[in-house]
């Protein structure tokens, strides 16, 4: 957790139109997209396996995204 | 976009896992989080303008994840 630094995820949300954003507003967008990036990753690591390989490829995330 | 820092999407990816990562999976993993934040955003920021909020707040984001 707490692995994307709030700082960054707040400016995010301020560069998607909001006005005032409060802290905990960005703690919890935070961790929600840290556990979707986990569950992207954990596709595409399946994915790079299945090919053989041990890197995990930009074509791994992307299939993770859209295939799966 | 390129809001959120590769290097630091990168370890998202190491954390998750992943033995190796090649520098443009973390771009295409970077570039579906900022999608995805901002898809979460738009919906929060239509939540707080209906409780007539100019702060978005935690309960915005978690109601724009769990509820819409």
């Amino acid at each position: 957790m707490a692995e994307l630094p709030i700082a960054t995820v707040t400016r995010l949300i301020r560069k998607s139109g909001a006005e005032r954003v409060s802290e905990d507003a960005g703690v919890a967008l935070s961790e929600e997209l840290e556990a979707r990036a986990d569950e992207i990753v954990k596709k595409a690591i399946n994915l790079s396996k299945h090919a053989k390989r041990k890197t995990v490829k930009r074509e791994d995330i992307e299939a993770a995204i859209n295939e799966f």
